[in-house]
């Protein structure tokens, strides 16, 4: 069995605990005959497995009241694969979504931290720095580089703070978040732990 | 006397308590000939005036050791207006700053309301959406609009809200921010008044 979370750029293949990336573009889906599990977020993508049947879309097993009907399906993944606390997945967007004894509370989407870097950067030649990932959230910025990194983390590291614990971080900006959640749990396998429980609860689907 | 506020697209011209709004690409500051007190974040603008002795710089006037050296002269003009407080001055950045009996206390620099909007909906189409501020920012969000708009208010709007009182705004979105801060106070010409101050404490410059 394969599992597969497909993105706009990439495909992450996990199989017998080994992950590869492959780019959503030159992906070829003909090239595994094996079973697959997958979640896309690309439409173009699922075109492309449409017809294909050892590939099995995971948004049927989904229990959809329980989350929103525009929710991402890589939201819901990471929110499955766990009961209780925050997770904080920081890719392209980082989203933050909040659990509560397996029921989903609700959530909210910021900028990844290369969007925005790079819309500072597109605002003014000023602003478009360095980031400074060592600043001291605690203290006020007194120069350029430290008031943009600090404009954009403080406020969104304190927001998640105030959401409670356990933090669960995944993504590929987890690590480089980590340092400011110093209790958190860095996951980056939460999205195919959430979907091995989605197979496992619906063998219906 | 004419006060000058000059932008990276546009020179707002403050006479006689009016305010007249043009292109900084098209002014022409031969137009005027009284005397005129400017601050410019425009460095082609600077060097169109550089030669005209009725054009007098308020850059000279200011205190830099109470700042820092690439703070923008906008920021600094709208501290000195006030002596106590927080200044958020809401434009194409959202500039946030901290004065404690005169004294800067330091800031921050978040993404201004439209760069925001644009840097969620390059990310992916899911993303641009139209925001809702009517949002309820103390709950959890269920759909992508809300999601959205409260990833970056939420957040921003907490910070500022733990540096303290009173609340002063500025900028072309503070009417839209005021709905948040039931207390603050919008001032329109928050950068025109500390130019103002400026002049009159640096009667040298």
């Amino acid at each position: 069995m394969i599992l597969c979370d497909v993105g706009n750029t990439s495909v992450d293949l996990y199989r017998n605990g080994k992950r590869t990336k492959h780019s959503a573009d030159t992906f070829d889906p003909f090239s595994i005959s094996e079973e697959v599990y997958f979640i896309s977020v690309n439409a173009a993508f699922d075109r492309r497995v449409a017809g294909l049947v050892n590939w099995h879309d995971l948004r049927e097993c989904v229990v959809w009241t329980k989350y929103y009907p525009t929710m991402g399906i890589d939201r819901i993944a990471a929110c499955e694969a766990i009961e209780e606390g925050v997770v904080v997945d920081a890719g392209s967007a980082i989203t933050v979504d909040v659990m509560r004894g397996g029921a989903y509370q609700g959530g909210f989407i910021a900028l990844g931290l290369r969007a925005a870097q790079e819309a500072y950067g597109r605002l003014s030649p000023a602003l478009d720095v360095s980031w400074n990932f060592e600043v001291d959230l605690a203290k006020m910025a007194k120069n350029t580089p430290d008031a943009v990194t600090a404009g954009f983390l403080a406020p969104l590291i304190a927001q998640i703070q105030s959401l409670g614990k356990p933090v669960h971080l995944c993504g590929g900006d987890a690590k480089m978040l980590s340092r400011f959640f110093p209790d958190a749990v860095v996951d980056e396998e939460l999205v195919f732990k959430g979907m091995k429980k989605l197979i496992e609860k619906g063998r219906v689907c």
